[in-house]
């Protein structure tokens, strides 16, 4: 099954991939953008008998910082 | 208004990152993980007034590198 792992920063943490990327839409005369955040999307292809609380573990050892990010499990078919 | 921008590479385009990711939830000892990929996710906050004709602009010309990227553009709220 496909799973897809949304991770991004905690509120609060600096983000400076963000704000680059912010600077530079601005640089582009893109007006309006207020806020930039930038996180990783994972996707993964696993065993269809793979439990949720492999997936959580996935998540809290490898995929995320939990210290300074958020992560999101979902599941797309 | 929020938007989230979902970049991803295109099927068949190398991916180390997804590679090595593949590589450590072996070595952690998780099983059945067939394939992963990694993607960004970029959260905008901007105008309410702003068009889909400028959040697809700048994703081609500055969140997502059209040759080897896909992206796929959210409106979250």
């Amino acid at each position: 099954m496909k799973i897809r792992v949304h991770v991004s920063l905690k509120p609060g943490v600096l983000d400076p991939q963000g704000r680059a990327v912010h600077h530079a839409l601005e640089g582009l005369g893109f007006e309006g953008v207020e806020d930039v955040r930038v996180g990783r999307s994972i996707e993964l292809d696993v065993a269809d008998n793979t439990s949720d609380a492999a997936l959580t573990d996935m998540c809290e050892k490898l995929l995320a910082n939990t210290v300074i990010e958020n992560y999101r499990i979902e599941k797309v078919g």
